[in-house]
């Protein structure tokens, strides 16, 4: 019989950096064959005594006691989750005695600032950087691209869009997008709407066989999926990235995190917010 | 003059973990005055040398030394680390040796797991997920509802298509979204094409007066955007809610991160990934 561990990631608000953190720490394992559960909004005794309830349940049924990531905030239940027949690491058990020291301050333990509403300053960047994300989206205009920090470019399903959005939503980042076409890939040189904006431009590239597979799921038989077609359009998407010096990425083995974070290296873009 | 503290992520990839834990850990403080440096892709000695540098850099212009949240995976990087002027809080230094007694097993030491592409299936869901919430996004289409996991309902601007796309990017969730559009309010009913669906439905409210604000940013002395349009839409869509037992939230003072986690729970929706 093999051991299936239970995780639980218990937090007093959404639960996010406590998931974040131990699945960082958990990724460093071997398949520990594990069942993970997130327990958020754990924010007065009674629901902490669930997760003590929660915890034994799955001690018995699994055989191992479970482990518990928390940042739990209030003393009064940090301790009472220290009750669970479970390795507990709580986050700012650790953290927060040696950066009280440091700064000279006490923490404030308030609640749900983490990924609470931050201000409202920072809130409209993210709605307006998501909206623009949106409204300049696979070239459907490009009036707008003085706005814009960065215009990613590249052939159909090389990973724009959801780029876009990622950093629009989590840095604040006012990004376009815009699509080369088999058409305009043809000519040779860069589509002239782009010419403006050089310096603003990332290009993202893929590898051909990912892409024939990606194309084939939306539309099956297609020019627009065949080998042929794809391998053309990347080569001429990597002579046009080289010739004008555009930095590029090739996304094939990258999460939309990865790329996101590398665009903003690259580009030296601020992050507005974290 | 007033102290200003340098902190740093430091890490080998995205320093996403970094930022999440070093982040949430200082919002714990009241006004820290910090400077904020993400140091993304710390991947060699030298690399490391240059934070070092920049730690001292930091000190020195600050009167202070800066706090470093480091998530470097390789034990010789992170000795190269604690040569710095710096308060150094490393993530995985601290976590992984009770970790690894626990589970029984030595941590694999591999960079970039935790925010790069985990596989192929889970990655496929992620963009299946933002495809499916771009394409039924504001009502253009309720085809597919069928195949939705949430429908987020609520007037314009109540904060639907964040919350869809986050939950989306995040948790791999298919969510649609349907405006109740004034002309549908005023028959006083839910609208036909959700009544199938009632059992998906979430609904999201907003304070009256913060609408108005973010309608006339949008278009300003319009009736969309008057006091009284606003009103009158927020109060039938709450006795809509109310009568067809909707569960809903109020986004006024929640982040789009509290608004999907709260979703997730109320709705007991399975993250498909993390």
């Amino acid at each position: 019989m093999s051991t299936r561990r239970t995780v639980f990631f218990v937090s007093d608000r959404t639960g996010i950096t406590a998931e974040v953190l131990g699945h960082s720490l958990m990724t460093q394992f071997e398949d520990p064959g594990l069942r993970q559960v997130t327990l958020p909004f754990v924010d007065n005794p009674d629901k902490v005594a669930e997760v003590v309830e929660k915890a034994a349940a799955a001690a018995a049924r699994d055989g191992v006691r479970p482990v518990i990531f928390s940042t739990l905030i209030e003393d009064e239940l940090r301790a009472g989750l220290n009750d669970a027949d479970a390795l507990v690491l709580d986050f700012f058990d650790t953290f927060i005695g040696p950066l009280e020291k440091e700064l000279g301050q006490k923490s404030t333990h308030t609640k749900g600032k983490a990924h609470g509403m931050a201000n409202l300053v920072t809130y409209t960047r993210r709605i307006d950087a998501m909206n623009f994300a949106l409204a300049n989206d696979d070239g459907v205009t490009t009036r707008h691209y003085e706005e814009a920090e960065v215009v990613l470019t590249g052939v159909s399903r090389s990973g724009k869009t959801p780029t876009c959005l990622y950093m629009a939503l989590h840095y604040g980042i006012f990004a376009a997008n815009y699509p080369l076409t088999p058409e305009e890939l043809e000519l040779g040189r860069l589509p002239q709407t782009l010419e403006p904006h050089r310096r603003k431009l990332f290009g993202l590239s893929i590898d051909p066989d990912r892409l024939v597979q990606i194309r084939t799921g939306r539309r099956p038989d297609s020019t627009y999926a065949s080998e042929q077609q794809v391998r053309a359009e990347i080569g001429q998407a990597l002579d046009l990235f080289q010739r004008y010096r555009i930095p590029f990425l090739d996304t094939t083995q990258h999460s939309i995190e990865e790329i996101s974070t590398t665009i903003l290296h690259k580009r030296k873009l601020k992050r507005h917010f974290l």
